[in-house]
């Protein structure tokens, strides 16, 4: 049964910037969160702790963090891969922080640089730091539903990584459609097999790319399976690189219009997350990559 | 239950060709067909017989349909508005009809200029002497779902017109979202209200539009309800003339992928579709609409 009010995790300052080949101004990245808020989104991934030569997009993390106006009852996570970025992180400000692995040890190598069990060894101090310090803590799972390097992605590996993670302490798990490939009937296996392990529905939030246009069609699934967090990215950003003009994160609009459309709650206002996502089409120069940035919202859509 | 097997009923030579600014000529019209029938495209709606001056992109109509180079198991059906355009239709060979109203007096009126009443008269005579002829018939149902001019339509709408019109007896109804408006919820109220007036799943084809985002969605949730008829255009040609980039028909590319991924038979390759694709794009001028024309198969697809 699909439940009657969701939360949306919104990742486009952090995902969606990331993957753009044009760089965005701080300032610019301020009034876009500005924005996000203003819309009702109360969860805003903003920025990213990695090193500034792996990802130059988001090498200002700490002037964004340090600068952030922020609002009563929103939450700025940050990802952090590393104690090193951690101790960046707490410096600027950051009280909720994200790590993140992979389903598949290949994906993990090439994204880390690290073996999942390193991974899982190197998150150990930071969670352990966040949850002294009372922070809310999210991990995410990469390639959960299937891994550019070693093809489909057995659940069982989905299963023990999370596993890991939770046992960490983290408050959430990211289950990620990093390829953006992902079916309904891969979304019910794989979260079959995660809610068997005993990992609680309300533990997990569900991240999907629209590369191959499946995401709606994923969060609809997971919705009737009970489960209830989704990221979604403001404009449509966070395309591959390596695919220009390919989808990326599912769009923050696109999503909020089915849930009008369905009638389940979620806090957000329509055309508040267009006109922010208008502003960073603006700033990156190029048309919006989502579906109701370019047809609009329809006057039948829940208020 | 979801289906073992589905039909793809491919409109992008007429409805997606109707709805371009560019023009493209009849010699790469017929290759396109040729490559949608490589596919394994087994329908494909070919062109239309409404008047040249209301859409010149089709008004190559007649040397389409005598120059085609018909498949054996491959029907090629054609709109016909009116007992004028049978008769065109009958000339250049076609042995497959659709006529096309729509669930809202203003739609109607907008569109062909007649009643919902007046169309069914108008098509009394053209689905009979196609039933005399042993022609196979559809019906379309536009604004099935939302009307651009009275905005919610009533479920009641759709099943009126859509009694009237098997009684002229089609033996297909294709219940359009022609605004690309619906969500699950609307699909489920919708088809409930037809299969309660007693008009069988397998006497319904889904034709949906992608402009925001919902339409596989949309296919998933009436596979649920048991329909299996779809109509898709590759490439996702079709987008309204009045919001450039918009979204058009769901495109044949991305339901495949989805269908493939699901392990729902069809009988279309996604290769071949995606080599379709490109080359109408390429006659087109602009990238390709789709998702999987951005991003691409993926290896984990069903073969």
């Amino acid at each position: 049964m699909a439940p009657s009010e969701v939360r949306i995790y919104e990742v486009g300052p952090r995902d969606g910037l990331q993957a753009e080949s044009t760089g965005v101004e701080t300032d610019d990245k301020l009034r876009f969160i500005q924005l996000l808020s203003n819309a009702g989104l109360r969860e805003i991934e903003t920025t990213s702790f990695v090193s500034p030569t792996a990802i130059p997009q988001l090498a200002d993390a700490d002037e964004v963090m340090r600068r952030l106006e922020r609002r009563v009852g929103v939450r700025y996570p940050v990802l952090v891969p590393n104690q090193r970025g951690m101790e960046r992180a707490l410096a600027a400000g950051a009280d909720a922080v994200c790590v993140f692995t992979a389903a598949t040890e290949s994906y993990a190598r090439h994204n880390i640089n690290m073996s999942i069990g390193e991974s899982i060894e190197a998150f150990r101090p930071v969670v352990a730091e966040a949850r002294q310090r009372g922070f809310w803590a999210r991990a995410y799972v990469s390639a959960a539903f299937g891994c550019p390097y070693e093809g489909e992605v057995p659940e069982r590996a989905v299963v023990d990584v999370s596993h890991a993670l939770m046992e960490l302490g983290v408050d959430e798990l990211a289950i990620s459609d990093t390829l953006g490939v992902a079916g309904p009937s891969d979304v019910r296996r794989v979260l079959g097999a995660v809610g068997e392990a005993g990992i609680a529905a309300d533990a997990i939030g569900l991240h999907f790319h629209d590369t191959r246009g499946t995401a709606l069609v994923n969060v609809v699934t997971a919705m009737s399976l009970g489960y209830r967090s989704f990221d979604a990215s403001t404009g449509g950003t966070g395309g591959s690189p390596f695919a220009p003009g390919s989808a990326g994160n599912l769009a923050t609009e696109d999503l909020v219009y089915l849930l009008d459309r369905e009638g389940v709650r979620h806090g957000v206002d329509l055309d508040a997350v267009l006109a922010a996502a208008s502003f960073m089409a603006d700033r990156l120069g190029r048309p919006l990559q989502s579906r109701l940035g370019r047809a609009g919202g329809w006057p039948g859509s829940v208020p």
